[in-house]
């Protein structure tokens, strides 16, 4: 049932039988724009959702791992690259959705040996100079949005992160409480 | 029951009555170092864990809302105190319990009147001049990373945010996966 737990302020998913409050929270993700040659690496996905269009490699971060740690395994994960961080290029705050996204520039770790190969979540990876960028086959607005910081931050230190453009609202139209409470789901002793 | 859900490859809680699976990920963690004429706001935990140790406006980002405004409201809620945002001081991966913190530089928001008071959660708030803070009753190592990384980017434009401090392994000693399974607990069918 929905109910504020004592000392809350607000409503959560409470079992009635044992106190068990369900926390819903943002969850992370990290990714990378992965630069070679001037060239970046983008991964067309081969998994619901969008489908056939192309994204960075990026995923939620999991339990234990530090955010440069995620953002690695990523890479290696979708495009099966090896890379080395140089910082972090932005933080978007996709609260419509609940997530935080942080996204690092990097390079290959071994620049020499480029390697690259799609992973079991991606149909195809490739490197794309800038005018070749797919823009109308484009996963998620913040894929463009990390496309657009990394074109004004490629090269040399890295000043504060990007963060939502202005003049884009797709990120902070306000998910609705309604629509965070999961489908009715029976969630057994068993667990 | 724990078990590796179709297409994933770590093992998940799973409901083995109806295959909900309870992701459990990382949180998200939003505060500021909120600084008034060369003093930074501190407020002392009126709550467990570390309660009488002092610590930084700053809480768990709920969801639907940006970074940005997660970290407004805990200003608000454990200082009284409404803030505006610099911008991104430091970013730090707290992966030994599941956290990634996004601290920002702050200051009030009308410097003219910079007021604060205790909320529920905090047994007192002050400003401190940077040698009266007291170092030996600071409740976690990352508000210590905070206010270093505060005392060397006080003023003008934010550069690179801070991370974990290379010598310092507080935050990034492995979380065993076996100590992020709950206690036993009944999750109900009325959730």
């Amino acid at each position: 049932m929905r109910q504020v737990p004592d000392g809350d302020t607000r409503e959560r998913s409470v079992c009635r039988d044992c106190g068990y409050v369900s926390y819903e929270n943002p969850k992370v993700v990290v990714g990378s724009v992965v630069a070679h040659g001037g060239r970046v690496l983008l991964c067309r996905r081969a998994i619901e959702p969008r489908r056939g269009f192309w994204t960075l490699p990026a995923g939620y971060l999991e339990l234990g791992e530090s955010i440069e740690e995620g953002a690695r395994r990523e890479a290696f994960e979708e495009a099966e690259a090896q890379i080395a961080l140089d910082g972090i290029l932005a933080v978007y705050s996709i609260s419509r959705i609940g997530q935080v996204q942080v996204i690092f520039r990097a390079r290959f770790a071994d620049t020499a040996d480029p390697a690259f190969a799609p992973g079991p979540e991606s149909a195809e990876v490739a490197l794309f100079a800038w005018s070749d960028i797919p823009w109308d086959e484009i996963a998620f607005p913040s894929v463009r949005w990390s496309l657009d910081a990394w074109q004004s931050r490629a090269h040399g230190p890295l000043g504060a992160p990007a963060g939502n453009p202005a003049e884009d609202p797709r990120g902070s139209r306000r998910l609705q409480p309604e629509a965070s409470t999961p489908e009715a789901c029976r969630i057994g002793s068993a667990l």
